[in-house]
């Protein structure tokens, strides 16, 4: 099998550790540099549970990342968004095809940025370039990407919670109501009280409800993309005490007459052939310990009446990044959607 | 001070070794006997943490509490609610006012309790005099009770997030939709696989979906109280991988023109003198770390656009249970409302 | 009843917030002021749950506390050992009585408090005058005491598994193997990746093994006067993914001959009337989740052979810290020694 | 490269689980069937996580698996031990080579299960034949095993933890004190009150302390076998709130003279070139969360004067059941050891 070069950038984050082992682990990509400050000159085996495969590599500092670019193909970029939104033009300005996990250039619309990312757009040429990347909505798009923009954790749980039934116009044109809750390593390592142990055990809360959150306008442009029409919705993000996964429950007023059989047909013509989207019949289903640790979303609805709900739960580390950028960098370069995702395939 | 002699009926389940504890504390109570059949023999205080006060009271069969009814003012029943629906009629023969933590008699319609509960309701009549407990919205019912029905948890969450609104007609008339979340004693004392550790820790998913959960019709019924209309709603309750509390999240749609003012000033009007209600400002400041172990409620909401937002939180084996249980006893009996329920009351 | 006024320095530590809320249920204390940083000008009420009793009270600085010395009996320190070290001295000369639930004043021999608190002590004149208050071993000394050096958690649970074994002379001259897990509360207040839910949840790992912690000589210091002999052990703490409780697993050896009836007895003799302290018969009994939030030490004990094992519980924030520091201001100010500590006292 | 064709019969056990997942991503082992009463014709897929590779094979009933015997060379067996007791010689008559998870054949002395398993071992020729799997140290065994008795994982724990200095002879005749924690899966699949999440969460506690614990024997027997002289230890088993580890403290006393430096070089000498072993230098780093989902033991140890400490951690679902079984067939199969056990091994 050929090799593609890739650097991580971010790579002692959740999501770059996920996506470092992901790579230890795919046969058809090199590991070329990986950049951590915290733990420069540190083997990543070391560091990072199941790595075994990337032998000695260790990490770098940026400096010493973007030094190596000339040996690669393609970078991620796992940093908080006001990094990536620096770096990204130097790597492509260095040849390299980019896949961005932070949030900077899923927006198409500069002007969103300083209300949801509390900076102002300083590259909007590239909002234009990027590719979203929520692979089983935009598949054909991904192939050709320079610029790929991984889409957010919630962002992909609620879009593909909701994308199937607005694809067979089976939504009046209402409100929709996202209601979702994530685990802790959502808000990426931090040392601050608000994620200590002491707070966040035995507890439940919402948060960014009166300053909205910047995966709402990230969904609603999904969403629009795919209804061909604005589409009105509140999102509701919560913390649960778990370390990893997402849990979506959307409320939506289906147009009259729309049965649970045209429910049921819907999830299924668009996922039904998705390897890594699993429908089930029943709401109930939908936990976030059967997607944890797993690469796959799942997603159920039931209606009664016009008042539908869907289920959906992914890994945010997982289907919720990592995994995902690796579904995109699997097309990006000729791969098999899936190669390099499922364990234990032979 | 007077002391008024209880029974309870139940007291090994959460809610009834919450509401022994409780008694335990209160300088108007007696508590004559507690039944247990897992525990009978047992004294309640090497059992039930912080129940010293209780002296050498053991717990007894039902049969021996029953053959005590006649040195008891009041019982209080934390059954299954089968068990209460059979011993609630028998309590009231023998002339004891009664509490119901149980739902027997929440529900005024019996043709409703197939579906919800499933049993067919054979004390009809009972319906008609039970006294639905909801202390801050229909206080001065309470004194009088023969037999009150004590609210549900998510049922008490739910209606007190909204009540404020309807009373006040800011509400427009569209479905309301109530997203919950709970620990894991709601469910009661379980020996069931669903329930275990390796089940529960790590999780988060959603429950009675399609056959929607027996507190629907209960938030159902009180809303249509306060509004003088029936309103509409779907109710979606999840299972949170903690012991006890509950967070409620519901959406709304306002009448044109509400603004932010128009929303505090109804939870300042209907909550602003209670002494178990707090009102907070951000709905980012309710959680359930700060109602555990406590017998208030807090809310808060906010609005943009029409669009409403309103985040309750309480301990559901205190104020969805035992605490609540207790303000109505306290009403009963002539006490004051929160006798026994703010710690160091001095 | 008399009023006894107390300052609190250091109210938003987890130990320090249960101090207050356990003064604010207390009939014979009033709490003047209390200090914190984080929090001042902040009502206590609004910040540490269950406080209602203190009324209106605010959080005040350091300094503005100083400042009401005078109004105050007795002052309770619950800060870092390096603070309370250098405040405890101020108080005393301000002719206040002094319960510090710091280390600073715990180990009598100044010479290792650089290689177990990392400060030269400065104060070693006090070092002399402290009153060490582990209640149930040496209560005698606590009424008269001006300087209260309120013991550490580990220590307590340690010392008090192995006191009554060498009261009685039952122990062979051989190395104590204590093992001890606590809560993440032990740790205090915390904003450090090394305490987030990450690191913890799903977690557990001993700590302070090479560099032993600062209660192995706490303890030895404890047992040495017990046994009136030096006591050789190892101390390995352990941290748990839980909020608290400590649990203690003691290994002994046994002198010939010594049957578990002799142990039980011995445990009868030392504990058998103490209020606060539950003798169990099986070290299966002794939980951590039967001691939080109550003010009880748990212990058993098992011998097979000359192999003895004892157990014992307590919650590291009560009887290893707040309540304990309860229990000797009751002694020092001439109340009963369980006042204020037993729910439902009447 | 062959394939080993192999049965596996309790499917649904976590252990079961983690092998048949193992098992569906290692390139030299086939499936044939794998047994469950609770899952009967449910695909292994979609109750196994990760699982994929499996295709559609489906559990069936311990009578299908039996009937299946001809075309398997091995069969795993991860059942209480009562049933792999009953199972195993049905087995080997049928000409299948057999490990055993489950403890039957672990003790080579039958006097020892009446006490520790609960049953009179019935199969006494066969503890003669069984080979005790304890890789690391009994590697030259393996791979002749017809009936390879697979260890403990506490026993894997322990005896790992102290084998190198009883092999290098740097202990004294002392008794070992070994303290052990482990998630709960160690205990199974359980619908008990016990573990349910309500009782475990929060909690921490010792068990079968008065009545030891079945692995207590087990580690005597490995650490007699490498000490060539009886070993006295005690063993004090503890329940964790996680899910899945163990970890290991162990005391022990050295013989006079021995300096750090011979504790690490013992270590070095015996782990040192061990794939799945880790030699850590300070006893702080081992950490469950290090271990978790891995198949690696990590140990470290110090010593002060003559007083040893060594930790030990491990995965009691993978080194210490399923990771473990797999490194012996690999062994009994002539396979790499670590074959299909290093994620991303290519």
């Amino acid at each position: 099998m050929k090799t593609v070069s890739i650097g991580v950038i971010g790579g002692s984050g959740y999501s770059g550790m996920e996506l470092l082992r992901l790579l230890s682990g795919h046969p058809g990509f090199r590991v070329v540099f990986a950049t951590s400050e915290r733990w420069e000159g540190r083997s990543l085996r070391e560091k990072i549970p199941n790595t075994h495969a990337l032998g000695d590599l260790a990490f770098c500092s940026m400096e010493a990342g973007l030094a190596q670019l000339g040996q690669c193909q393609v970078v991620a970029t796992a940093t908080p968004a006001e990094t990536s939104l620096a770096t990204v033009p130097v790597l492509l300005k260095n040849g390299v095809r980019v896949v961005d996990l932070a949030g900077s250039f899923r927006l198409r619309d500069a002007h969103l940025y300083p209300a949801y990312y509390a900076f102002e757009h300083t590259e909007k040429a590239l909002l234009g370039e990027a590719v979203y990347g929520l692979t089983e909505l935009f598949r054909s798009d991904i192939p050709k990407a320079t610029l790929l923009a991984n889409p957010g954790c919630y962002a992909t749980a609620a879009a593909m919670a909701v994308a199937p039934f607005l694809k067979k116009q089976l939504l009046a044109e209402d409100t929709l109501v996202i209601n979702a809750a994530s685990g802790v390593s959502g808000a990426g390592r931090r040392a601050s009280e608000d994620y200590s142990y002491m707070e966040i055990a035995g507890d439940f809360r919402a948060y960014r409800i009166r300053r909205p959150h910047q995966h709402r306008p990230e969904i609603a442009q999904t969403l629009a993309r795919v209804a061909q029409r604005p589409v009105d919705l509140v999102f509701s993000p919560h913390l649960l005490p778990i370390k990893r996964g997402i849990l979506c429950t959307v409320f939506a007023k289906t147009k009259p007459g729309t049965s649970q059989a045209h429910i049921e047909e819907a999830l299924e013509e668009v996922f039904g052939g998705e390897p890594l989207v699993e429908v089930h019949t029943s709401p109930e289903d939908i936990r976030i310990a059967s997607v944890a640790h797993r690469p796959h979303l799942q997603v159920a609805a039931c209606v009664e009446g016009e008042k539908l709900i869907v289920l959906s739960a992914l890994d945010n580390l997982l289907k919720g990044a990592a995994s995902q950028a690796l579904q995109n960098l699997n097309l990006m370069f000729g791969y098999p959607e899936t190669l390099g995702l499922l364990y234990g395939e032979k």
